[in-house]
């Protein structure tokens, strides 16, 4: 069975949103969420703790992996500082993010997209540091990758080109997002098609939001066409400016459902997944969006 | 552009679980559903009254439609004399349906799925009756097609079974139905590739519950298969024994997004199926799961 890696982000892109919680109630949901036998796991964020309160104890958390040995854990980075933080605080991965339009890049992190994409050079520069030994995996994700909420539908053009100066950077692996949610299987499809001859044999992952309720139909298409990594957060922890709770990232426990269905083998328990989303929504204290947290799995069903 | 028909069932399978609504009240969601451009409506159902209460107006309903023209309008049928009384009443279009398993089936009907097969005979005779002139159109509609709630995954062979059955009976169009809302799209696939060489170049259908969060990619996966024709309710209405207002039929609203954003060409309006949403909201006075509802399209969102 073809095999697609889960990377768990609820701890970062999860609990961004969020009102900040306490570090204990982070490694709470770290605990649920490690039991899952999840192999990646997003842990946070090295970026401005003014801007992202509920990322500030980025060193905290970090000083605390050493708990889970067999978890590759990355951190989010912003700048080429953000990115020695995460390495000095002990990160072996670093995802790097660039917008494909400059009013969301510029909105997010005071710069434009081409600006954005000029700090790869020095971020991989820093991950992958001969003269340290350095060798920290580096991830491109391209934010606003099909739709930006400012300036409309990315022409793929500009994703293409990010994914060029990435190949070329050197960068590890490379991801497209669907920041707000609007992408449908179609053009995953299509976007996927066109960056394939570009990044060759980079692997290719993929983020999807369920705001529009097409965030499974789009992670089903884009694993169809070659992507072998995906992002979910248990519970679908991940808000939405404009209806809180109500969407966010696909959900783990929903996407594991879907895949293995589907003929797919996933690291992910689902059972621990589900309860794992409960620990999320205990956390945070509200509903989730999570479908299965629901109507539970069809043992249940 | 591909072209889909979407059937909207919101007023026979969307209502069928609702507390009775007032005849006017379904008059006004016809209203809204048929400001859509929808081509397709699924009115109501000629079934025991006692059993489905809120379908006992079917008659009465049945006497309106000659307001709508243009749009095709379907009955469901449970036995002959139901496909009597619908063809009595007006309807041009019946559908049959057979559970592919023998306890659902029994629990719905009191038959076997093996006594509801060779009830199809009879229907159609009466739906197609040279002496009389009727040209009625027979859909039979395989419920839990995948999965069973009382005997879980349902073999393949059963529906290919009984599409056998329909296509020698001279049956007009052929559907499967998740049910029980737990297939995914890998299934999909599989027993629509399955089902072709059966059914020839019958019309064929496909009827998805997002009760695990997989309804719209399942039906994504099942228009690139091959499937026509897709069954959707504004809203998302249709409720969930276990779960109620949280999951149901696949939202109308949600399916046209997906399906033209992906480029696929429906005739129901993307706005217009959201205000018949908020409409379908308002006349059983409760939430609905559609995601449109809540995050609008793009251009609001």
């Amino acid at each position: 069975m073809p095999h697609v890696d889960i990377r768990e982000v609820s701890l970062r892109d999860g609990l961004q949103i969020e009102k900040p919680i306490p570090l204990a109630a982070k490694l709470e949901l770290l605990a649920a969420v490690a039991a899952t036998g999840v192999r990646e796991v997003e842990a946070t964020a090295f970026v401005s703790p003014s801007k992202v309160p509920s990322m500030a104890d980025a060193a905290e958390l970090a000083a605390q992996l050493h708990n889970y040995p067999d978890i590759e854990f990355s951190a989010l980075v912003a700048s080429a500082g953000g990115a020695k933080r995460a390495i000095a605080a002990g990160f072996r991965a670093i995802e790097y993010v660039v917008a494909a339009d400059d009013a969301f890049s510029k909105a997010n992190v005071g710069r434009t997209s081409a600006q954005a994409v000029e700090q790869i050079e020095d971020i991989v520069a820093i991950a992958h540091d001969s003269t340290t030994g350095s060798e920290v995996l580096v991830e491109v994700i391209v934010a606003t990758a099909w739709d930006s909420p400012f300036e409309g539908p990315t022409p793929p053009q500009r994703v293409l080109d990010i994914a060029a100066a990435a190949r070329d950077q050197g960068v590890d692996r490379f991801s497209i997002a669907d920041t707000v949610g609007t992408t449908t299987p179609g053009r995953v499809t299509s976007l996927i098609a066109q960056l394939r001859p570009v990044i060759g044999d980079m692997p290719l992952g993929g983020h999807f939001h369920n705001t529009r309720g097409c965030g499974l139909a789009s992670a089903y298409a884009a694993v169809t066409a070659g992507v072998t990594r995906l992002d979910s957060s248990v519970g679908g922890l991940g808000g939405c400016p404009f209806a809180p709770g109500a969407t966010g990232n696909i959900a783990t426990e929903d996407l594991v459902y879907l895949l293995t269905d589907s003929g797919f083998e996933v690291d992910v328990d689902l059972q621990a997944a589900i309860a794992a989303a409960d620990v999320a929504k205990s956390v945070v204290g509200h509903d989730l969006p999570s479908a299965l947290l629901r109507a539970g799995d069809r043992i249940r069903g």
